[in-house]
């Protein structure tokens, strides 16, 4: 079968500046935020004309820090990384296409000096995602809310997030450069026990995540994250 | 930016001979159909091994009788094709990367031979289309329920099919030779108004839709669709 040419309309900068951390699914961690710059000649308005009536977008994207895959088996973090599935029926980023599909919702529609910027959230893309398209969300359409999914029929189990002193402080010292809340993302990334599938449950081991340039360390102890510093 | 080369992992053959009477959006005819075939290496069924626990599956393909189109504007038929969109607000096949997006449910997995086919229902594809990826309807993080779309509030308005005598006792006969219910199918094609944006009012114009090897004419007078005869 022929090859097909894409060429990105766009990239996303995000508040993950690594893949560690990144959400496993979009809105998971509502306070996520990125901006869509639009590559010329879509950066004109007009390519967005309309959008301002859409509360949600599709976002499909490059999963450019892991390519293309061949395997047709995939090991998915939820399942424990113990048991294979095919390729098809999750949503791993290992995929013959490496291609990515993700709804986010729309803050804010910039035009800046006669260029489109789209402010996003719910995001679960890591910075300097190549944006292949964007389209509309279509609630009759999109929202199957029949639909079942026996291998993720809900949101994973939340782990506790609790911030030693050190880290609280910090926290709210930082929340106050931004102009988002920077804890409630800390909470809602950590949350999610963004380990690696392979991980000793070693409650002295420090791991850390990149999040708007700062670096997040943590520990964790059965279901409690422990927010140690944030650097 | 960087072109990225993907490469279709199956095609779809369907009952939308033509793209004349294709659904504007998936699930509006659930009585349309759909076969997939993969292709090696990912006819194997290693690659949708966990697919029998999901009731819906993502089908990004690519518009293969359209190509990728540069225009920044679109003429949605939806709106009279009077009023121009941006691309990115709308989900019209006339795009930048040439992708389109449906969500279709799963009726079969066929392992034949060793290979895989899948059968869905609700769909909107023509005959031939390029599959890039197939991926499971998530319905906790894909089903916003919340999600606003002014420009496309809902389902569009459907007209009423009526069919003559002579076409009544032939789509009694064909019903008969086929595993489905062709007649419903000819209804939800047609309800749905697949003239072109530009049309004339003239009721006694007489179109036809090629549906599953057979040519549907109608006419159209005000709300009301009547079917001909099926050639």
């Amino acid at each position: 079968m022929n090859k097909i040419e894409v060429t990105p309309i766009g990239v996303i900068h995000t508040c993950f500046d690594t893949k560690f951390g990144v959400p496993r699914q979009p809105n998971l961690a509502p306070h996520s935020w990125g901006e869509i710059e639009l590559f010329p000649p879509y950066d004109d308005p007009a390519s967005i004309d309309g959008l301002e009536e859409v509360s949600h977008i599709w976002l499909e994207f490059y999963f450019h820090k892991v390519g293309q895959r061949d395997t047709l088996s995939v090991r998915p973090p939820r399942l424990g990384g113990n048991q294979k599935l095919g390729v098809f029926a999750t949503r791993s980023p290992y995929r013959p296409s490496g291609m990515g599909l993700s709804v986010v919702q729309i803050n804010e529609i910039r035009i800046v000096d006669g260029r489109t910027r789209i402010l996003v959230s719910g995001i679960d893309l890591v910075d300097g995602t190549p944006i292949i398209d964007i389209k509309p969300y279509v609630p009759y359409a999109d929202a199957q809310v029949s639909a079942i999914n026996n291998i993720a029929p809900m949101a994973p189990t939340m782990l506790t997030v609790v911030f030693d002193a050190e880290a609280e402080s910090r926290v709210q010292l930082l929340a106050s450069g931004f102009n988002y809340d920077f804890r409630t993302l800390v909470v809602e990334v950590l949350q999610q026990d963004p380990r690696p599938q392979y991980h000793s449950d070693d409650a002295n081991r420090v791991y850390g995540v990149e999040l708007c340039g700062h670096d997040v360390k943590f520990t964790v102890l059965g279901q409690v994250v422990t927010v140690l510093r944030i650097e």
